[in-house]
């Protein structure tokens, strides 16, 4: 650290008042953005700022411009996996800076998510970004100014609200048409929750693409935790129920590497006797398995990424309105790939 | 969102300077804190100031106090795993919002981090976080002016500035003396690349439990890379040449869930035949492995809030210097523990 002090040496409003020709009342009523002064004059006060190097002070600046390049991204999901990469698609979107972004981990609770949008108000923030853990809907966020809201991954029950989330259906589709592209017949489903949008969207989209088939679902959704352990568990149920399985589609990575472990332990080999399908394409989950996983990669990051130009839209006066799904793609690997390394 | 707009009917520089009896001019240099003010008249200003709702403007606030009440948080690791609890640690000690969080992923590259403390100066943070993914030291982030940093997790080359990391020493004792008490005396590690810090510290911890206890480490420590495909082949390597093995301490969860693939594939039972040890208490992986893994958590949460609290002091002007290593703790789950579920 350089020990030069902030302090006399910088620029003040009287400095540059001085240099503008203006009273300090003008230069603070540029500051306020008061519209009791000319464009003309208004020119001349934020040109003489920058010269003076008034520039440090971008909370003067943004009082001029009336924005503060700032973002609040609130999330329920304590910044874990799911709005991590969400967040960095923000960023990314966001232009390196141009525009920053706040953070704030609500913690699924109300209070402190009401807190947050009062502080991140008082900072007058652009807008704010609302992301969480799951596709099911959320309540509108309370913001009780003309500050636009997106919702990314975490959809608004407001249909009026723009909403950025992924597309589950298309995520159980995608894994049904490679199963059947492979030529696999009896496809088992193990996914999480029923309450969770997410997993039933995935069950919806993988059906319609198996009955098209004609080669229906074996049993039915096998609804259960987010575990390995339920990934375990209802490979055994299934394979005891149907010894001629071919296929699994897993609702995420975790429940597939559960999947895999039950099938080696009932001595089927993936992918030549059962091939596997997981979701998340969770690179650590995935790429560490035996044989590594192929995956649905439902495009977080695209998901963080189109909210924050949706984002940048509504600040510009253009708000969009609705529920947009992003596209997820499959990354092919050994699970499904007979003729690839196991 | 209301409609409601900002603007007309939002409290001015003006309306403070009419109700404290005082000319816009003079809130002016009360805004720059520049020094030509009686502490009365100041203290009047900002009590009309709060009287007539100057609050929703932070940003004039902080320049009152010569505070943003912001710090930066600048990590390298795209708020990955190691650096997200990091930061919630540090959320959690700067009060919930008393004071708010800028993060900036700098993704390892000087000219980015280069950019975002430009852009957080100019914000005018109080003080900048920084972070990174490993335990290697980094050099010190060049502020040019007197703003304080403190590093988390990556300490800073240079021994004055103030880092709070991980103990990974005690983490290879914890682990040791565990196996120990045990009674394991056949004991291998398997750990990372031998560049990282961490991996060496925590196999020097190892070693000197186990040298003091009259058992040392079998063969080396078996540094590789930080995956499951590497816990699989350095348990067959150390299966090879000590049949006799009866514990395995890994430098992460990762490779831990690989140790225990090749375990189970060679016959062997965890914990009856061989005790199993992970390091980073990854809750994914620890609990869904089979059976679930003991592992030293690193105490990452207190990092990040230790981090913060050193630099909150040093914003009040009482700056700490040095290395702080914070405890770490084992976790024991089945992987150790023979009376335990399996």
């Amino acid at each position: 650290m350089n020990k030069e002090r902030p302090g006399p040496t910088r620029a003040t409003v009287r400095d540059v008042a001085a240099r503008a020709g203006v009273s300090p009342g003008t230069v603070s009523k540029a500051l306020n953005g008061t519209g009791q002064i000319s464009p003309t004059t208004r020119a001349r006060i934020v040109a003489a700022a920058e010269e003076i190097d008034f520039r440090p002070n971008a909370l003067a600046r943004s009082v001029f411009e009336r924005r503060s390049y700032t973002v609040g991204l609130i999330t329920t999901d304590s910044f874990e996996r799911f709005s991590v990469p969400v967040m960095l698609g923000a960023e990314d979107a966001l232009g390196a800076g141009q525009m920053s972004v706040f953070l704030c981990d609500s913690r699924d609770d109300p209070i402190r998510e009401r807190h947050y949008v009062e502080v991140l108000l008082g900072r007058r923030v652009d807008g704010f970004i609302v992301t969480g853990r799951t596709s099911n809907e959320r309540p509108p966020l309370h913001v009780d100014r003309d500050v636009p809201v997106v919702y990314a991954l975490t959809p608004s029950a407001d249909p009026a609200d723009c909403s950025v989330v992924v597309d589950d259906e298309a995520a159980g589709r995608l894994a049904g048409d490679h199963l059947i592209r492979l030529g696999r017949t009896a496809v088992g489903h193990i996914t999480g929750p029923e309450w969770f949008d997410a997993a039933r969207r995935r069950a919806a989209g993988l059906a319609e693409v198996l009955d098209a088939a004609g080669h229906p679902l074996l049993d039915k959704p096998w609804y259960g935790g987010w575990t390995e352990a339920w990934g375990r568990q209802a490979t055994q149920i299934l394979l005891r129920s149907n010894p001629d399985l071919d296929a699994i589609y897993c609702g995420s990575d975790l429940l597939a590497r559960g999947a895999a472990d039950a099938l080696r332990d009932a001595g089927r080999r993936i992918p030549d006797d059962v091939a596997l399908i997981g979701t998340d394409n969770w690179e650590y989950i995935a790429e560490g398995a035996r044989p590594p996983l192929t995956s649905i990669d439902l495009g977080l990051g695209e998901v963080g990424r189109l909210a924050a130009r949706r984002l940048l839209d509504a600040i510009a006066g253009q708000p969009h309105s609705g529920v947009e799904r992003v596209a997820c793609h499959l990354v092919a690997r050994a699970s499904t790939d007979e003729s690839g390394p196991h």
